[in-house]
């Protein structure tokens, strides 16, 4: 399967990239508005995964290329900045049937910690799914994962995702997806509309590892 | 120590109520705007502690004499009624410094799921804090435990809660307390301010039970 991690320079595009690479067959293709950045990076994780013994070939190019050939694609971009491409993406006609997974989160910090401040749409999640082409399923996941417990290939994960989705078949194809990754539980949580109380544990996780010495990139499992 | 379970008939009221007078020394006086029926609840859980083999006296009376005499009290009341009860411990000139704990958690439902309906204050927990007289140590915890589950002794726990207080000492003080329940690990995730996060957990938890066999009560641990 073709798998574009847009945003995929950054450092949950990173983790994921690394995960996938290393636990699936899957053909990865990093993207960026800035593809000669993506191709650089692209090496980059080549080089880090060459070392753990994972001899792998990444692409790196530009977001609208990358996800023209996916049949997945994560937007592993800002939130303030995740509408915006799915809209270019539109406008370059690339959007047919690619499943989008959004794992974005709106947050913003005072002095005591993170608070998480979803757009007016109800969550990051909802929002790419009102900015896709209606023919586009749209999922939330991997909210819940630290960026970069999963690029150090050394970490073990032992962590559940929250996956949400209006269409069952298309939670069940992330979930599918998302089981391939070794130590990665997913767990369905409904439709988009449950996806605020999926994204709203982030800012809950950075707290906790502020709070607690030990927790750094603290995960988190449900049972 | 004196510990006092308001809003004690209740379901989290009960599950707390089981688990502290199983686990602990603590004295356990069961609150209720229905004083009978909080002596006959009481008996109720006396009972069934005894048929666990935990022998042990729990007081049941109105929720003002439960707080009166109390070192801790945990608000164990509906979200829109736990404002009033305030009111009236303080009307009724009961608090002075008794350490008060706050489980509730704002919630409406629709056809997908629960979600997250905090006051304008933000949080329950701070909506209590504003409400206890400025004397009166605030903490929240308990939220994320399935009441179910608590009040079933067979049932192991294994699960974590989160604690919010903005005095360190005040967050030390519910961990202790909470360390002697069996299964259950506290952890602080910073001042009040972050109970948001904290609170939002608990329809996520409802939510994933719903969507996934076997997952009812479910509990979270953070690793």
């Amino acid at each position: 399967m073709e798998l574009a991690i847009l945003g995929g320079t950054g450092d949950i595009g990173e983790g994921l990239a690394m995960r996938f690479a290393s636990d699936t067959d899957h053909t990865i293709t990093v993207g960026s508005r800035d593809a000669a950045k993506a191709s650089e990076r692209a090496r980059a994780y080549e080089k880090r995964l060459s070392a753990h013994d994972v001899e792998t070939e990444i692409s790196g190019t530009d977001n609208s290329s990358a996800a023209a050939s996916a049949d997945v694609v994560i937007l592993a971009i800002p939130p303030h900045h995740v509408g915006d491409t799915v809209e270019e993406l539109t406008e370059d006609n690339v959007l047919s049937d690619q499943l989008l997974i959004s794992p974005a989160v709106g947050m913003s910090g005072d002095g005591d910690g993170l608070h998480y401040r979803p757009p007016s749409t109800g969550s990051v999640t909802e929002f790419v799914a009102q900015r896709a082409p209606e023919s586009v399923p749209v999922a939330g996941a991997f909210h819940n994962l630290a960026a970069d417990r999963l690029a150090d290939l050394e970490a073990t994960l032992d962590v559940d995702t929250l996956v949400v989705a209006d269409d069952p078949a298309v939670s069940d194809r992330v979930v599918t997806l998302t089981a391939d990754l070794a130590g990665v539980r997913p767990i369905p949580a409904g439709p988009l509309s449950n996806a605020a109380e999926v994204e709203s544990l982030t800012p809950l996780l950075i707290n906790i590892a502020r709070y607690n010495e030990g927790m750094h990139d603290v995960g988190v499992t449900f049972n």
